[in-house]
């Protein structure tokens, strides 16, 4: 196809959907192709006298909003500045890191950060009289269904406009009517589809399930075959089960976790390439880098494990599982959500301790760990324990295998065989 | 405590505990310390007039078992071998596979063993007209729980003997009375608890959680930092959810098993250090080496994440949960772990697929997938699609975000603020 | 708003949407107002050229059928007679009551039948070639969902068309369309929504939440205050969780249900008035009758807390919620549902008993209950059992409280207070 | 056998059994049988030097604690009685009611008050320095377990000493025991085994399962047949899942839950006959009766059912379910508890409403539901509603119904036939 027949198509597209007509939109833009066009079709095809572009700091860096300021210059618009990074660092991503975030394996990022970042424009929004919310998703992927469920529960009655997905245009067909309407087509989110502190995710749907990954596609992370061949050693101490210091050095979150993934992704940690079950129901094929989740995560379970009782390890295991879902599925302001982390935050109250690890090719070796509210109590079982003598534990056995003698009654009456 | 004192402690042992007096013992016989010690106690003790030894061969290796023989014969017993490897293999490890077999992060191996050893060894008991059964337990551990049970079902009404428990006898007590009744005590497992070709566990009672492993407790792993340099790439098939071949070549497990963990292991991978909530709800710090269980599992769930419906990946980790933790705690023949494997045997019959992947200093690297059974499909989703127009999800959208109007007019209405 | 300006609306809505144009239209036909509209739409609107008009039985009374059938001849065609109340009462009931199905309370019986009937039609469609499917849901409920899903598994490529749900008619635009076009309209289904074999549904759209419910609603049902001063005994016995027998009469399940409708029914038993999720996540508060679902869940229930281990008795629970959830959500087919009904059958080969049981103005009360495949045995804790000395539970009891010894020792270190 | 020979044998086993010599005895002392007897065991098997005996009025009534008080004069023992109505009223039953306490249809009632009279009896023992706990439970049940955890917590090293149990004695030996030693045998438990304001329970060990139960079992139940033929009508008012006022009166719960059990009871309401899976996992039959417990939470799960979301609904299922099987098994103590209950307050928020029912020979038939804080809202999917045209249903079931052509391709794909 020729561009001129591509732009052609598109502007039919353009022509053939009948859009609400609305008077003043609230814009998430993040500088990216999608919300730099929807400046243009707010303008062009939905009839706005006004437009409050809304720009939203996740902690995706200062590159990433300088380039989008940049373009917004180049697009006539000044959006404002809101910068959410406490908030998601101190409030969203604690509660992930007690709930053991995970979602197929995937420690649910941008699930997260669409969210919020919905929740704040959705808020503005209202405050600002606006009549309708406007946002850049594609009609293939999950973070319009996030969006929208923030939207409709923080922004009741307001028309949700979704440009690229309701004009159902392809990418070709966005880049062609870029250039028709002038708009700057400068990527500012280098080869990935997004990133933030907790996890990047890597643009996937070229890459052939027969290829082996390249390189290059990484940001944080150095391959485990050219990282060092030397371990980096370090220290990370946990309080309510939240990694509050580096090698002893307390630093909030917002820090932590970028040294983390500095660390982490220089030894080869943080690879992940899974499937992911898509909010409808589709499957796909996913890569990510995520260092300091890596890191954090896995000793934050091992920490768990030596805190939380037998019967707390068992059932918080479906309560993060439930949590992970839910977060994934765009349902953080479910009131599930909050019960969920009712009994997550009841769990983290004794989940303190500090780890030294090795962080070597794609490794995150334990190699000590402390805790003092650790249930670990080797002395109860000790032979010259009061309370433990071997002798009790033949009667225990024999209580406990009861339930067998029932059963081979039963068995030897309906002649049932014991199943193999 | 002297040698000499610590033998009158032990004779004083087995002269206060009045043990039940039997005519026919059956025990399981494995040449360890503890069984060797149960059969000069079942002589001297329980008043038998027969002992029947019974050696299971689980696949421990042929030289355990020479070993087993050679103290036997020093015993003056002649045990009668039993080879259930077909049967661990060819029923049990497959289910275990198919189950992707986990308990907070063990394979379950030994808890398999025991069960399989005691179903044998009471069979055969019965079979030949014991009135009681035997085997070497000490009253720590989670084994006399898992044994008690089996024996209970297939041997009900037979005295169940575990003479190191019920006289409550140290270790070193063991090993004085050894010396004092002249069993020989060479150890035949080298440095190490049990071993299964599935895991192989680490004595790790003193070994501290401040103290780095040191690298001569493996018997399959070479630490990845002295792993070699280049990887070793290899391709697994699957069927139904079992692997059946490796770089092509058809294996039964109980080959195919014993190569993997030679591969793995002189990769690094494998090592395994985790909280264990043991049967009787205590903690213990456990080490251990799984070389191709570690391989196998990551590969099969990575397929069963292609091939399972969501709805099926969400609920099987509720059943494999289940099956962990109900094998673990020793209850293989209960009815609920039939149920749950005709559950998993349902949705294995689509798993079938092949893994190309890299084996490099602990990492587990896939490189290529291919399945006819998958469902990943990004036909559907592809803009050209009958099926998909992107313009569809805007009303899905709509209708899946129609929970929120309602939360959104419930909280308006008694003034309760949406939660953060 | 007048006849004519309601007729007019309707017919305009006619004109406005654009639909696909077709030629050879499998109909799901029932004889109800929706089923009987389409017959005429699918003519004038959708272009077809022939329609393959297809009456499932499936138990909802021969009444119901020949109404059907006489409506058919007024409207000019001749539906094809599926007869698949075998099916339906043979495999889904059996399985539904083996799964104790129920979603929220209610006993899931729409949500089969709706599958069911979509099923055959659809596999019929494919065999005479249609290439569209049609069927009379609105746009409101499940059951458009519950079709969609199953034509799309059975006949994938072919349109689905579902008229009064995209034309966007209202109840009353309906009636006046039918006028218009000539259709009869004499009500078939008396007073209700649906009924089935298994439960009937009772159109409780008018009725308030403040509204007691009128005696006339009912058509099983007699009033508890107005039910028989004497009790109804029966005995009904089960073979692997199926009834198969009243007071000693072997009868098949599409006998045995209508029975028990009737003697529940007069005795005021299976009134049901609760919420319910529907697929959409909208609650609704739904009206049904089924007595004889009330009675054979309940002793299937007890019978099973009785042949079933307690693990399994815990287990199935889940299990069951997700038959129930799965199936109500019109997921019949999906892979899950046949994994979760093998765990189920698995469990329900020692399910088998007798009960006698009262029916009592409302009440189901168990007079006997017998079952030879029981677990329940109390000899086994007589204390002139062999293997139950209270004694041994001392140390039993002292084992299993080794935890809170930990606890304790936890607490008192990190001055944690115990929670209340 | 005669009486000297059963006291001859009762004492003989008093003889034979070793127990620990203590100083100070802290007693559990209720005034049955078992607690009556512990009074004499105390001083002349255990060497104590003094006994401590607390009576704790749990809300068993006056009479109950005045007979116990009277056998306690015969004693010679002063009991201290601590009133714990409020705590278990007003902290354990309003966590039952908003967990919808219940375990296999048991509302779990002794369960807790045992752990509440271990508690407030082990946290006295320490602050008067005894050195011993003791109790009257036999070794046949769960209150042993119950207790047991519980003195451990709070009372970490004392002796547990349970002498009816650890004696091994039965019925008739203890009768024959209290004769020779002087012990009054009056009952003062009229006919049951246990009685709190929330279920009490029958004595049913001489029941057997094809025999109907006696009128005469029951203290406060009419049975249906003998009911009035009149309904009573009542209002029930709930805040935050709590039953705050009957006929718009408030009351606190220890005198609303009375109230109950006498209106509920007279007309037929709260029979319970059920299989427990007891802690040792043995089964027996238990008959319970439960007005009040019944009525409560029939209303709580519907008025949830209304005001929590479907995920909600779903979730809390879960929670419940452990928090009942929990509380049964003695581990109320336990941290899960309180995390389980941080999960339910913050689901219970919005749990408000108001109820009228009627208590009708053995039915709670619901009359008229009210509730601000509901979610059904037929409005939103009312066809002139804003957010529902009919028409978003047919792309909603689309996109819903996307996976099944996954399937049907896959299916194709493989011959795999679809799953009957």
């Amino acid at each position: 196809m020729t561009t001129a027949t591509l732009l052609e198509a598109a502007l039919a597209k353009l022509d053939a959907v009948k859009v609400p007509q609305v008077k003043k939109i609230a814009l998430a833009y993040s500088g990216g192709l999608d919300s730099a066009l929807c400046v243009v079709l707010a303008r062009e095809k939905y009839g706005a006298e006004e437009l409050v572009p809304i720009m939203v700091d996740i902690g995706q860096g200062q590159e990433e909003i300088d380039a989008g300021f940049a373009k917004a210059r180049q697009l006539g618009i000044e959006p404002t500045l809101l910068d959410v990074k406490d908030e998601f660092s101190e409030v969203w991503l604690k509660k992930a890191i007690q709930a053991n975030s995970d979602y197929n394996g995937y420690p649910v990022s941008t699930s997260m950060t669409r969210q919020l970042i919905a929740a704040v424009v959705a808020q503005r929004a209202v405050e600002l009289g606006c009549d309708a919310l406007m946002e850049g998703s594609t009609g293939k992927g999950n973070d319009q269904y996030r969006m929208h469920n923030v939207f409709t529960l923080f922004a009741p009655g307001l028309e949700i406009l979704v440009p690229v997905r309701d004009f159902d245009l392809t990418r070709t067909e966005e880049l062609a009517l870029c250039e028709h309407f002038g708009v700057p087509v400068t990527e500012i989110i280098t080869g990935g589809d997004d990133k933030t502190m907790w996890c990047r995710s890597i643009a996937s749907g070229g890459i052939g399930l027969d290829t082996e990954l390249p390189d290059d596609v990484w940001l944080w992370l150095t391959p485990p075959y050219k990282a060092p061949d030397q371990p980096t050693t370090i220290t990370l101490t946990f309080e309510q089960g939240i990694p509050v210091a580096v090698n002893g050095q307390r630093l909030p979150l917002k820090e932590l976790i970028p040294l983390l993934n500095e660390l982490g992704g220089k030894n080869g940690i943080g690879k992940l390439d899974l499937w992911e079950d898509g909010i409808m129901d589709l499957k796909s094929r996913e890569i990510y880098e995520a260092p300091a989740a890596t890191i954090i995560l896995k000793l934050h379970r091992d920490l768990e494990g030596w805190c939380l009782t037998k019967d707390e390890v068992v059932f918080k295991k479906l309560v993060d599982q439930r949590w992970g879902s839910l977060v994934y599925h765009g349902e953080w302001y479910q009131p599930l959500r909050a019960d969920l982390d009712a009994f997550i935050a009841e769990t983290q109250k004794v989940v303190n301790g500090e780890y030294t690890v090795n962080l070597y090719k794609g490794n995150v070796d334990i190699v000590k760990r402390q805790s003092d509210s650790g249930l670990f109590m080797p002395e109860i079982r000790a032979i010259q324990s009061a309370s433990f003598n071997q002798q009790l534990c033949g009667p225990a056995a024999q209580i406990r295998g009861l339930p067998y003698e029932v059963l081979a009654k039963r068995n030897a009456k309906v002649g049932q065989p014991t199943q193999q």
